[in-house]
Formats: C-alpha cells, structure tokens, sequence
C-alpha cells in the first residue's frame, strides 16, 4: 500500500519532518498534520532569541509555513486544532478546533503521534501569576516579549538552570536585564557533571547574573506593582519583573496514554527501534517518546531536535518504505549551549549518568581524564583555553562520554568525539585521528588527540592518575610541580612546591615509601614528572587536570 | 634494553617530538638530538603569520627551546649541526658543525630520521636573484621580514597556489600588500578537485590578489631598482618587489640514500607500519617519508605536521616500549587553510586521487554529492553558506573523502567527516550523526546529516544524480525549479523555468518520453522536483549541487 492515509499529531520538528518525507516517497498518501498551535515548523530552538532580539523578526522563525505545506507537499495541515482523542479500534482521531471548539472524527491508516513535551509547571502557590511565563511557542514569546519589548521590564529571575534556562539567561541579559537564575541543584547545566558545570556557575557569576544554587522556589506572590515576588525556601525573596519557568519538560503523553497506548518507565510513550508504540499502526517520536541509550542502553527522555527529526523521517520510510530503514540508534544525547559567550557541549555518557545505571544495574567499569586545551595553536593569537573530560571503559578503552567548556572551538571537538562514540572507537582512536590542523584552527595534537594520549597512558599504564576528591583520604606527598611563581598564585592544600625542570636534582628529597601525586597547572608538567619518578623508583601518579581543575572543584566548595 | 642510545636528526616537528616521547619512556636512554638550523621546535606553521605580523614576536614561534630540552628532558640538542654521513655497518654518524665547520663522528643504537622537506627551488634563470624566498624556517622569514617589516616593499609575486603559497599570499596582503599569485593548474589548491578549488580562485579575484592560473614562471631578471621582474611562459612580465617560491616540497633523502636506504616509488625515505627503514636500526617519519594513503592504500608525500608529530612519538615507543605500539594507520591527509578569510578544508580521498589510484589498477567505484548547507540555523544571524563534496564508494556507501569551502563551519564538518572515515563510516553513518545543535552552532540537520541524507537517498534509489559536466551530452529536459525571480538572475544554458511549487499542476506540459534533469539553486527543491516527477511516471534525475556548482564550474571556464 503506498496509498495510506497518515495523520500526524503535531506539526513541528518530529511531526512535520515525518510529513515532508512522507510526500518524498509518496504521491499518493493522504497526509494530514494536525496542529494545536497557530503556528507549524517553527524554530523552537529559537524562540529565546527572539527574546534576546539576536534573531529580530518573529517570522524568521517559521521555517515553514501551512501554504508551504500546501504547495510545495501536498499536505493538509490544520492548525489550531488539537487531536483530542485516539480510537484505536476504529482508527480514527478526534480533531477540536480551538477556533471554533467544534470537534469531528478523522479516520487513519497510520497515526504519528509527535505532540512533543512541555514545559513544567509546578502547583506553587502564585504560579499562575501573569508574569510568570514558561517558553515553548511563539505564543509564549509574544507574551514574553509584551513585557520585555518596550524595555520597561528591568530584572529577570528564571528558574532553572538548564539549556533552555540559561539561554533565556543570556538573551535577558542581552537586552539589559538584570537577571536571577535560580538552580535547584548545586550548579547549573544539571546534565552535566558537577566539576564542569562549576566553571558555567563562575562564568555567569563573573557576567553578573546573580546564581541561586542548591535553591528551590517555594511559591510566588503579587508584589508592590503587581511584580512578582520569588520566595524560597530557603527565606529569601527575590523581586522581578518577569519570570521564567525553565524546570524541565515532560512528555505530552495523555493522548497516547488514555488510547491505552504503552508507557516507558521514564513516562514516556514507549516504542521499539522503527517508532512503533504497542499498536502498529501508531507511530510516537520526539520529545514524547523514550528512546534507548546508544552508548550505555537504557531507556531516556532525551528532549533534542535532531533525534525528533530523525525519527520522523524515519516513520515515514517504515511507513512508505518498509524494506530500507535500519532502526533509530538511539540518543548519545549531544547537546551544546551557549551561555553568555561561553560554549557547553557534551556527548554520551557523563559520569552522573553512568551512576544512574549503575543504581539499574548497568555497571561499566570507567575512568576519566581531564584536560585544558586550547581551541588552537597557542602560538596564534586568540587561542582560548577550554576544559574538557573524556569519560571511557577501562576494559578496553571504548569511549563513553565527553564533556567541554570554553570560549571556542569547543562544539568542534564534541562533535568529533560524537562521531567517534557512534563509530564505536576507543581512546587510541582519538589519540591517532588526524583532524584539520592550522594554526588558527587547531594543533598538530588536537584537543581529541590529546585527550586520546592521556587516556591512553592511563589504559597502558604509562601513567597513573589519580582525582582531586581522593586527596581527602591521601597521606602520601603532594607535589606541585610548576615554577615558583605558579605555586605562589595559589596551590592546592598540602602542596609543596619542586619545579619540573629542577626535579631530577631534587629527588633525593622525596621519600620511596610514600606515594608522590604530582600536579601542575593542567596535568601534562606534572605527567612528565610522574614519568620521571617512575622510573627512578618512586611510587607516583598525577592529578588529572591540575589546579584548575582544583579551581574549578573547590569554586564550588 | 631500556638504556639505548638513540640519535635523532631534525629537531622539529617529528624529531622533537620522539626526542620528548622517548625520555618519557625512558630516563636512561642516551638521547642526542641534531639540528642543522639555529633553532629547533619551532612552529613551521605559523611562519606566513609572523610574516603577516599576526603573530608578533619571533620567539612566539618557538615552542620549545635546547634548554627546555635539557633541563626538562635531559635531552642533548646541537644546534647548527648537521648530520653530513650514516655509517650503518659501524653505526655512526658524521656531524659537521655549521658555525666551526669541525666534522665528528657519533655513534648510535638507534638513528631516527625526520629531516622533513625542502622547498623546490627549480634551476630557473635568475631564481638566485636576492629577494626570491622560499618559506621554510625562522632564517627564511627573517629575511622575508627584513625586506616586509618596513614597509618598503609593496608588492609580492607568489609561485605557487597550494597551502603555503595562500597562507603567504594572505600575510603579505594582510600587510597591505599588492600580491600576484602564479599557479601552473588551472585553480589553486591543486590538492582539491577543481570545481571546489574554483571558488578559492574567486574569493582570491574579490580580495584583489591577482591570480595566474595556468601559467608557468620561465624566469626571473633583475629589474630596475634591482627588484625582481618574473618572466611567464606566456610572455607576460610581472614586477615585484619580492617573489615567494612556495611551488611545493621535496623530501630530504640526500642523507638516507647516500647511506642506501630504500626510497619508495614517490621518492620519499620508504619505510614499514612502525616507521623502521630497511635498516632496523634506521627509522624515518615525518615530510621525508612515504605513507600509505589511509583509506585507499597507495604510497604518498603527505607533509603535515600531524602525522610528523604522531610517527614521531611512535618511534619512541617502538624503540623504547617495543610490546605496545599499533602500527601507524597512514595518513588520510585532513587538511585546512585559511584564505583570507575563506576556510578550505579537505579529508580522504578527492575525484583527483581518486584518478591516479585507478591509473595505478586500483580502482573503486564511486559517487559524489555536492551540497551548499549553512555553518548554524539559516534563522541566526551570521550564518554562512559553504561547499561541501563527500565522495563515497558505490558499493557500500563506505566514506572516501570530503572537501569543504566556505567562511565558517568549515573545519569543524571535515573534522567531522575525518573522524568518520577513520572509523570506516558509511554515508548511512553520517545521516544518524549526532552532532551539536543550537542555533548559533549548526542546524538540527547538521550539513554532515544533510550530506549523508543525500547520499543515502542516491544509494537506496530514493534519488538519482547527475552532474554537471553530463550536461554537455544531454538531450532531455533541463529544468529549473526554481522562482521565477530566481530564474531570472541567470540560469543554466537550455533550462526552462518550472518553478517547483506549482510543478505539480504543469506536469502535462514534459514529455514522459524523455529524460528530465532538474537543478535548482544548491539541489534541495530538485530533489523534490524529481521525487514528484519520478513517482508521476517521468524518467528524472537531480543535478546535484544546483546553480551554485553550476556557477562554479562556469567561473572556471
Ligand atoms: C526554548 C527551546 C529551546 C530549544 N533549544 C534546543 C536546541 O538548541 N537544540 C536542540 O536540539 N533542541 C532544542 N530544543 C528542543 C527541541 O525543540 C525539541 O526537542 C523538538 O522540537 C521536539 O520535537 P517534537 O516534534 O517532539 O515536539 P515539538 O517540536 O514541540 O512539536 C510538538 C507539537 O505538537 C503539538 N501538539 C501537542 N499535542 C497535540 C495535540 N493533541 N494535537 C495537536 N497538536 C499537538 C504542539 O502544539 C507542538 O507544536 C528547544 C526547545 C525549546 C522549547
Ligand atoms: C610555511 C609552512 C607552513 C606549514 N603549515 C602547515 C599547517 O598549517 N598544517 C600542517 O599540518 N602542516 C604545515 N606545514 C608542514 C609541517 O610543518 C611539516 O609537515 C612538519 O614540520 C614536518 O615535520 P618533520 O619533522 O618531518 O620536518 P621539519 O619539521 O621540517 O623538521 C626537519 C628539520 O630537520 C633539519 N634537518 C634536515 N636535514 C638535517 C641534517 N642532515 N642534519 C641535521 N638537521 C637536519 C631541518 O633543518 C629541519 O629543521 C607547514 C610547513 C611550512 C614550511
Ligand atoms: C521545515 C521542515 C518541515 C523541513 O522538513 P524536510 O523537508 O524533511 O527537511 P529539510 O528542509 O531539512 O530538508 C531535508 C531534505 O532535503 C534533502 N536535501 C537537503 N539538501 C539537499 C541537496 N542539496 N540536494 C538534495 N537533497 C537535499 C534531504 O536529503 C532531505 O530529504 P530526505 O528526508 O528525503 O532525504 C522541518 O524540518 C521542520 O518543521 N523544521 C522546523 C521545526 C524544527 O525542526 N524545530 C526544532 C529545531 S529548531
Ligand atoms: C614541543 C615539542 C617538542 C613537544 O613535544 P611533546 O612533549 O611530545 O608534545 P606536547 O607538548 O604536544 O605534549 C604531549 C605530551 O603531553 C601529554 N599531555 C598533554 N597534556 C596533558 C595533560 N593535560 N595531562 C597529562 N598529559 C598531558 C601527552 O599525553 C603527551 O605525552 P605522551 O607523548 O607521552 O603521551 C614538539 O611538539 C615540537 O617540537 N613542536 C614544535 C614543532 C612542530 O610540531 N611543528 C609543526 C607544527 S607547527
């Protein structure tokens, strides 16, 4: 049959890419979309700069517009009309116009349902206070924009320091206002792990956002010019303008649940690798369904356009045609954010999610190294110091994850380590990829391919290392190995200081009973050392990432 | 034994870098380094730049000093010495000093290689004449800079449109110089496929560097002022007041042949996986050396730094910790130059070494795809539109090579792409890429997806391509599906406009009888065009990279 009729629930990233590939492969299906919202394949991903005025004009966000669909795919999109209802057995949809509120029945050969997922919106006392404003559509910026556009609002608290969180961050800072961002963990990007995503919190301390960590939002109340007041629950109150609800999203499963259609046991909808829910003439994608954990498996709510995209694609080849797709692989979960000039970027595993599996039963065993590369050779000018974790098994080397902050160039190396994760490589991989190298673009030894040596001494036993945290428990001898000058900026507690470059005239200072963890700015003077030590003897290790990745644990402290 | 004493020659990238990497592995071997310059370590790299006064001081360009190599490795550098003779049979060395001229002799356990390359410096008439440079290391710049730095000279001719060639061009018209670039093929970069290379030809022509292309310097005469006249093969004359011979690089094997070392069919120092010569106390890496191409095998000069650097530290731990090493895997040639301020970039194989493996006998079957995607979300500000090529084999969509032209976003797709092609992805891998996604850093279809999608769809069927070039032969249908305002700004010779949108509506007015070819600005709506058609019963095919790679080719002609 190459004639089905498909209706799609949800018009944007999931829904209309499944409707544009559906025409591709057939002419002759019947293809509706149907869409709550006024608007279709519009750039979700833009909307906080379109707050931010970086992206000007409201219509710059519609990638595509119902007449597009119209002319150029033959596809009968309905906005502003929202699916309210499945009967599987009949195989039909209940479509309300939210114009008009009339409701009638559309039949379906094939339903895909890609209704996305929205934003949280706790019961406090005060939610429903008319400034405080969550950020999905381009209904929500309008509204947004009504108090920001005319300059007149001045300060900003949004709650919650995720991706979307910290991009509605940045934009309100754009256009002046004083902004708050409260976090109930203790730092933001919540995904990331805790020693990278400090250097986030410092960032936004130094662009004079004010950070409220570890804090929970207990209610909010009408203050003085009908403003809102925050109250947390720790006492204090914080005053603003407008605020912005950025906790997290959940799935729009209700459709797919009260149709008796399966859930996941993250709450989303369930499917298998070709997007079938539980009955196989419905298909779920994007933000409302779990998928599998590509490098660790598991089932995740991993809310990303490019998956979205892709599983709509791909319903419309298992749809039209059946014998080509492979199945979904899964989500590694890249994601990159810029956050007031600063780039966060991960892939993959991060050592908070290999914990969560672990609490299911999934242990791998792992190690990790740091890093502070530049985004190019130092040597030309504008090169910028980024940090970056490599996260990978210790059987054999396969990478599990990678995480970067910085200035520059650091997107680029996820990116590279994203593609390796999907290849299956392992840190020798990295450590022989050969990538473009200029001097205004990168190093003969890439940020990867270093990242790829040191992990792979650490596999060959080359070199030990060992983290900031275990110094807790350490009675062995800490050394700091940079010049006199480095040590006298700020060393770690319990440092003593022998310069690298005099160490071997020094040796017999050091005691061989003891253990000798050596550290230096970034950790390469103090691997040299380590290498030194071994092999006259001592029982050394380095501390992977040096003082600044001390810095970076003990801002948090 | 662990206590080997181990001669290197050459002091830079691959030289240095084993000298390091061996006292890492080893306190106790003996470790002489010899270097016939005044300095060693130093960034060949960014030698056009410290011309260009982007990088400011001299000593930036040192990344490592003889002194650096003692106190911190215990390592024996001689400066200004030069390895004149290899006795093999007693393992010996002869060392002339430059400065005393006293010649000795040096035993080794081991000798390493890493001579690098010479620039060309063809028998030219006149091409002794006093401000006709070549760029290989600090002296050379020196006295580039000595007739630069004052601003005295206005005007530079370039022979030679590779790499080195345009990063001396952009320098020298960074300092606000007139520059003329010779270049014997018909488009710079000859390491590109033409159509690609073109669009460097044209950013050159809008940045007033004045290109000849085509052409051959027969000679150079002393003009007035004693400044340099440059003779053409075809008769023209160029006057200048400084001349660059940047024509390419030959490999230092004067010392490892004399010593009758086995050279490879290119003309490089020929050796194993693991960089031994035919002597097994003689190794080689680096710009003297021939490599196995990675992806298509086949023996070749490919001088870059990273590789230099990567057979550099393997040698070391052949020597030094001979149970661990993989083999080296060849080099793939990723590569990037910057072109004032257009970014050209390339990996693995293009259709021109694809050509002179097939006249070797090894032939594979391959495809291509052109696209012209954005470096970030068309709907953020300041994206910018590049060139991309992914050539991949027929039979299996196995990843060969890709090139990429544009002024943002370059460098991170090939990167992207390398990483790829080491792993040995299909364009099916590059459609699941999962790449970073945010407005400001690309797209929810990153253009690594997009280049896999389309190739995807060529391998499955779902699209069939022609190119450009096939026009010539063609007796169907040209058709441009593009607006008619688009139309109008120029089309492809023989096309008539049918505009995609309402294509549906014309279909009766083309013949099912014969062939139609649709092309549209980059390929995107002719894709769409041809789905339509073909599924309607018409013989259609796309041509793939649309107006754009038409124009690009034109420009050429
Ligand atoms: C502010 C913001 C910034 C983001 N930034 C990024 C980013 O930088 N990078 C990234 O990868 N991802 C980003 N995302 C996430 C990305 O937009 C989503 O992952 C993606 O849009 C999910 O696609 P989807 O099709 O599942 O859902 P959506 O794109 O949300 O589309 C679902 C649509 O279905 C409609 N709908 C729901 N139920 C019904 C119903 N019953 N009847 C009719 N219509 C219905 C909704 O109105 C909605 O328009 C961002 C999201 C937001 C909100
Ligand atoms: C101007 C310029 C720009 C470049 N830009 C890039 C770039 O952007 N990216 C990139 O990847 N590559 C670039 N390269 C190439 C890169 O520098 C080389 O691939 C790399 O340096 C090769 O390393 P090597 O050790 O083989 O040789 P080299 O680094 O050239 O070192 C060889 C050394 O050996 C010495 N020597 C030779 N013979 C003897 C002897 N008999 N006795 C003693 N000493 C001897 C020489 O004096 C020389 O210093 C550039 C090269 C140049 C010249
Ligand atoms: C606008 C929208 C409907 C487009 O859907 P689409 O047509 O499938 O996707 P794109 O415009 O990205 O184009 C991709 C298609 O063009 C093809 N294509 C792209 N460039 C091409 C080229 N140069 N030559 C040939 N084909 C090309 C691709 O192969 C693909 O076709 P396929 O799926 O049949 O293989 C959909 O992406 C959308 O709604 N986007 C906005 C919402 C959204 O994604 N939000 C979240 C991110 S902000
Ligand atoms: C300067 C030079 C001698 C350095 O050699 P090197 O010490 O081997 O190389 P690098 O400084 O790049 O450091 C790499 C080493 O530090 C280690 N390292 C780097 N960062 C580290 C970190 N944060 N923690 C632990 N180890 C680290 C790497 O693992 C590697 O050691 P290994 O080879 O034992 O695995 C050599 O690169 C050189 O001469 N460069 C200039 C010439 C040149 O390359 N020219 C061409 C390009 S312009």
């Amino acid at each position: 049959m190459n004639t089905p009729k498909i209706v799609i629930v949800g018009g944007v990233a999931g829904g209309a890419s499944c409707a544009a590939r559906s025409r591709r492969l057939s002419e002759e299906a019947e293809i509706i979309m149907i869409e709550r919202g006024p608007f279709v394949s519009f750039a979700n991903c833009g909307l906080p700069y379109h707050v931010g005025e970086v992206i000007k004009e409201e219509e710059d966000l519609l990638v595509a517009s119902p007449e597009l669909f119209r002319d150029r795919f033959a596809i009968d999109v309905r906005i502003q009309c929202e699916v309210t209802k499945i009967d599987r057995e009949n195989k039909t949809v209940t479509i309300r116009s939210m114009t008009t509120g009339e409701t009638y029945d559309e039949t379906y050969d094939y339903l895909v349902l890609s209704p996305g997922a929205a934003p949280l919106r706790p019961p406090l006392e005060g939610i429903d206070h008319p400034a405080v404003f969550t950020v999905r559509n381009i209904p929500d910026i309008r509204a947004i924009k009504e108090m920001t556009g005319n300059g007149q609002a001045k300060s900003a608290v949004v709650v919650g320091g995720g991706f979307i969180g910290l991009e509605m961050a940045e934009n309100l800072h754009h256009i002046g206002m004083q902004v708050s961002v409260i976090e109930m963990a203790e730092h933001v990007m919540p995904v990331l792990d805790k020693e990278m995503a400090t250097m986030v919190n410092e960032h936004l301390d130094s662009m004079r956002v004010d950070l409220y960590l570890g804090s929970a939002v207990q209610s909010f109340e009408n203050g003085p010019d009908d403003k809102p007041l925050v109250n947390l629950a720790s006492g204090e109150q914080i005053a603003a303008d407008i605020v912005i609800m950025a906790i997290g999203v959940r799935p729009e499963t209700g459709l797919a649940k009260a149709a008796g259609l399966d859930l996941g046991p993250r709450g989303g909808i369930a499917v298998d690798g070709f997007m079938h829910t539980n009955d196989p003439n419905i298909f779920a994608v994007g933000d409302a369904v779990e998928v599998e954990g590509y490098v660790m498996g598991g089932k995740r709510l991993i809310p990303l356009a490019g998956p979205a995209n892709r599983q709509g694609r791909l319903v419309a080849d298992v749809i039209l045609n059946p014998d080509k797709p492979k199945p979904f692989r899964g989500v590694q979960g890249t994601a990159v954010c810029g956050v007031l000039g600063m780039t966060v970027a991960s892939t993959g595993e991060t050592e908070k999610s290999l914990g969560l599996m672990a609490r299911d039963g999934k242990v791998i065993e792992y190690e990790k190294v740091y890093s502070h590369p530049f985004s190019n050779a130092t040597y030309y000018p504008g090169a910028q110091q980024m940090s970056f974790k490599l996260i990978f098994a210790k059987e054999d080397g396969r990478v599990l994850g990678a995480q970067a902050v910085g200035l520059a160039g650091v997107e680029k190396r996820i990116d590279v380590v994203a593609m390796a994760i999907q290849m299956g490589a392992t840190v020798y991989d990295l450590e022989e990829a050969e990538l473009c190298y200029a001097p205004q673009y990168g190093s003969a030894k890439d940020p990867v391919n270093m990242a790829g040596m040191i992990a792979a001494n650490v596999l060959k036993g080359v070199s030990k290392i060992v983290h900031w945290p275990e110094l807790e428990n350490f009675d062995g001898i800490l050394i700091d190995v940079r010049d006199p000058e480095e040590y006298a900026t700020g060393f770690a507690e319990g440092a003593i200081n022998m310069p690298l470059d005099s160490l071997r005239k020094n040796l017999d200072s050091l005691p061989k009973d003891k253990e000798i963890w050596a550290y230096c700015y970034v950790s390469q003077r103090a691997y040299f050392a380590e290498r030194i030590l071994t092999q006259h003897g001592y029982n050394a290790k380095t501390v992977s990432g040096g003082i600044l990745s001390y810095w970076a644990a003990d801002a948090d402290a």
